[in-house]
């Protein structure tokens, strides 16, 4: 493949990075993707950031490729302007953390810099599900739920970049506690953490399910495994999806009633489950919310799945190579 | 006083209209009110708001004004570009109303038309408490609870101009049944309706208080007796505002988190009762919401009271005289 100008797009997360070659026109070329150790501190982290750059970049010369800028994805609380990662919860340390200067420096282009899920829904808009819509959200179900809003086709960021934490809406006012302080949080309800959760609470239940697999040893269940009873025909499993699915739907219909988006693009790794818990999620959203924009909003899959982040962080780099 | 051009902005309830003459700084002229029998029909209702602007233009006659344009703030759902009222909770009948034709031809001027609590926020925006914010929420606290969004100084529509229902996000997943068809919509909670519900389920138990006057005559029992009750020093009744101020706080992280604006400002009747909810409600917005959007937020009282909702119609009829 004979590239020219590229971009390197990456998504950083809590136990890995992956990175990519990126083409101006968001087709991804060659991807890489390292161990992220958070114990070992920001320092480290950065260093292996910057080398696996260096040799993406240096992939590309039989290519004759010339890297344009770089687009970095991070789980937090960033201020994109400026080039800081504020705060990250999974990442230990980093705080205020400026990982534009050194990473430019060392690169010698532009780093853009976002938070994840904002890269994500980005990345939907860009070269995804939702490329024909002005106003959409995506959130995405992992461990936990994050999200971002596009308006106008432009990233909703907020008076301090921090706006979008879908994850963080109170679906449930004295709810499951959250690791982010507060309580009924819809992460405690429509992420794996939360299927995993339900699972744990069906066992203590007498039903028949091939759950009971894990009966005892429940620290090793996981939502994959929830999901593999479920594709196996297993009606405990098939409920909790539904019932995650009622509360997503509950998330959603707040977004929906709120802001009116064409479109809700779902990804994450949950999102794989998608027959068990769309059902309900759609139902949820007809039921609560209002109808003419109930009617109106498309929920839909990822198209660019694990890449989605890797795109949007790409789009990001791009955007700031033009601007500078 | 001497005017020159001038507007009319009007403020459609489901129990009367008011109306004002506005010059184009925002400031308010001659005011008047009128019961709307909503029973009797919309031609009706719109017979009574066309001759009562007549009414208000022919008073400024003497102040040689002239009229440039009439704004109506109605509550339901509204499509506002082509002066259509697809449906109003308060106001039957109203269903694919074309509010705009007839009142044109009477007037001989444009007339704008938008969602009451966008009025409000509107007005708020232009004239009143967010003057100074780019991105603020609007909620007025009534019957019900309304919403207008104002990102980047403009209302936020959504696609079909229903965006803003901030009274119908869902707290309580399976709260409260709401009038809208959901459950536990913030508006069971944050309203003087929700007030008055709390009132009665507190006559329930057996503590002392000023609300027991209504023990016998439950149905008489309104916001206002609680209010009334709380300021004078009654422990109940500042309790039952305490409740609401909480469940407030976390309609109002739900923002913060998602839209990280930098004010909200909060208008109605239940905002009279500044003293007794706002401070349980900055309490539960800095404890639940992220620190930094929680911190930046400024929750602040209505300026403009019942002023705000003609304000901002005011300010549309401004904006489409100018347009047209």
């Amino acid at each position: 493949m004979i590239m020219e100008d590229f971009v390197i797009g990456i998504d950083l997360g809590g136990t890995n990075f992956r990175l990519a070659v990126v083409n101006p026109q968001g087709i991804i070329a060659d991807r890489m993707h390292c161990p992220v150790e958070s114990g070992r501190g920001k320092e480290v982290i950065l260093e292996d950031l910057i080398s696996s750059i260096q040799t993406l970049v240096k992939s590309q010369i039989p290519n004759q490729g010339h890297l344009l800028a770089a687009g970095l994805g991070v789980p937090g609380l960033i201020r994109s302007e400026e080039g800081i990662v504020t705060e990250s919860p999974n990442l230990q340390g980093w705080i205020n953390f400026d990982i534009r200067t050194p990473t430019e420096a060392a690169l010698g282009v532009p780093l853009a810099i976002e938070n994840d899920a904002n890269c994500f829904a980005i990345g939907e808009f860009w070269r995804g599900a939702a490329q024909d819509a002005n106003h959409a959200c995506a959130l995405t179900l992992g461990t936990g739920v994050g999200g971002g809003i596009i308006l106008n086709g432009q990233i909703w960021r907020g008076t301090d970049g921090m706006a979008g934490e879908v994850g963080h809406m109170v679906i449930e006012t004295d709810g499951l506690p959250c690791k982010c302080g507060s309580r009924g949080c819809l992460e405690q309800y429509a992420s794996a953490t939360a299927i995993r959760q339900f699972a744990v609470e069906a066992l203590m239940s007498n039903g028949e399910t091939l759950l009971k697999r894990w009966q005892d040893n429940l620290e090793e269940l996981t939502a994959e495994d929830v999901f593999e009873a479920a594709r196996e025909g297993d009606k405990v499993a098939q409920d909790l999806f539904r019932k995650m699915g009622y509360f997503l739907g509950i998330g959603l219909t707040n977004l929906v009633n709120l802001l009116n988006v064409e479109m809700i693009v779902l990804g994450g790794k949950v999102s794989s489950a998608w027959e068990f818990f769309i059902p309900e999620t759609e139902k949820t959203v007809r039921e609560r919310a209002f109808k003419v924009p109930a009617q109106r909003v498309q929920i839909v899959k990822s198209i660019l799945g694990d890449n989605g982040g890797i795109t949007g962080a790409a789009y990001l780099a791009l955007k700031r190579a033009r601007s500078i």
